[in-house]
């Protein structure tokens, strides 16, 4: 399969090309807006896993380049950032090409950070306004955090929950996530239930900030 | 420690008083608005743990009357009901008796549960605008599924988020939770970090009610 990693330079997309690029044979394609860019991390990502003796498939695109090419193209971006993603991208997305919101929106003050809830209700909501009527949106990798999982020497247990209204992409995604060791996606019905799940990323950071030791925070439902 | 569960007849008082009841030696004050429900309901709790060999002090009264003589007062009751219940027992609190909020806001539409937040911004919040200046407000126990809990046959391993602008009185609550076996309490700041713990109720619902074989579900921050 072909993933695309729309800001795939990013830090929770340079997470998911590293895990994706050990554990699978997928194609990877590292977008940027600025394509010579995504071309070094390319390189920086496969380098990184020859080190460990493994040889991953990265390209490096200008973003809508990258789209074109995909089967699944993932929106690593700031969530202020996610509509002008999805408008530079919509005219090369092929019919049914899974288009993935991970994005966030959150705001800091003196107490931590916290959701920063779109006027469209949810992040996603804001993605499925603008993205074109025949690609499927689907919801994943939220609440993953960064730096835990671009560290492919953290072995964790964490769940990833993963919504949509088209049961076909939500199933796709559902599989890519499981192909991450240690990545156990869970269904978490349609887009309306966004809002929570965005909502839990601002609480992770606080509760990781607030306890001595615990740091890269995910979760697990049980 | 002498704890009040106001509305310690529902299904969140119901697990608090028998965890608490099993695996502490704290005092326990079952309130209900009608207190030969609440009589009943701690001879309930008592023959329950009497089953198992255990003798666990419970007494039942009105709330008030609860309250009145509670170092911690557990505002185990709906959201809808959480003011109501603060200011029908403000008068008998004592400067100092901590009280608890673990109450969640909900609304369910076809999709699923959905936070519901309240104007003043949380549930915490709201409990907090209309308590005495002179008690603390601390929250906890939002995130733990109520038949999970009451059900002492089945082990657990949660997390529950604690908060609150009194250090003391979320220490206090704290070494409450920690006494419960399997249940880790997680410092999560002050009340303005309540939205993002009380939306994570919704959630863990949604997520059990999508999940074959997942039920009952907390949540564990790794």
């Amino acid at each position: 399969m072909r993933i695309a990693l729309l800001g795939g330079t990013g830090d929770i997309g340079r997470g998911l090309a590293l895990r994706w690029g050990r554990d699978t044979d997928h194609e990877l394609l590292v977008g940027s807006r600025d394509p010579e860019k995504a071309r070094d991390r390319a390189e920086a990502y496969a380098a990184e896993l020859d080190e460990r003796g493994i040889e991953a498939d990265y390209k490096g695109f200008e973003n809508a380049m990258a789209a074109d090419r995909a089967d699944v193209a993932v929106l690593a971006v700031p969530a202020y950032h996610l509509v002008d993603t999805v408008e530079a991208v919509a005219g090369r997305l092929d019919p049914g090409t899974v288009l993935v919101t991970p994005a966030v929106g959150m705001r800091r003050d003196e107490d931590g950070f916290h959701y920063n809830r779109p006027g469209a209700g949810s992040v996603a909501a804001l993605a499925a306004s603008a993205k074109p009527d025949d690609v499927p949106l689907v919801g994943a990798f939220h609440n993953l955090p960064a730096g835990g999982l671009a560290d492919l020497d953290n072995d964790f247990e964490w769940d990833t929950l993963v919504f949509g209204e088209d049961d076909d992409a939500t199933a796709t995604v559902s599989d890519l996530a499981a192909e991450i060791e240690g990545l156990r996606p869970l269904d978490a019905g349609g887009i309306a239930n966004a809002p929570e799940i965005e909502a839990l990323t601002p609480l992770l950071i606080n509760v990781a900030m607030q306890n001595e030791g615990l740091q890269d925070l995910g979760v697990q439902f049980r």
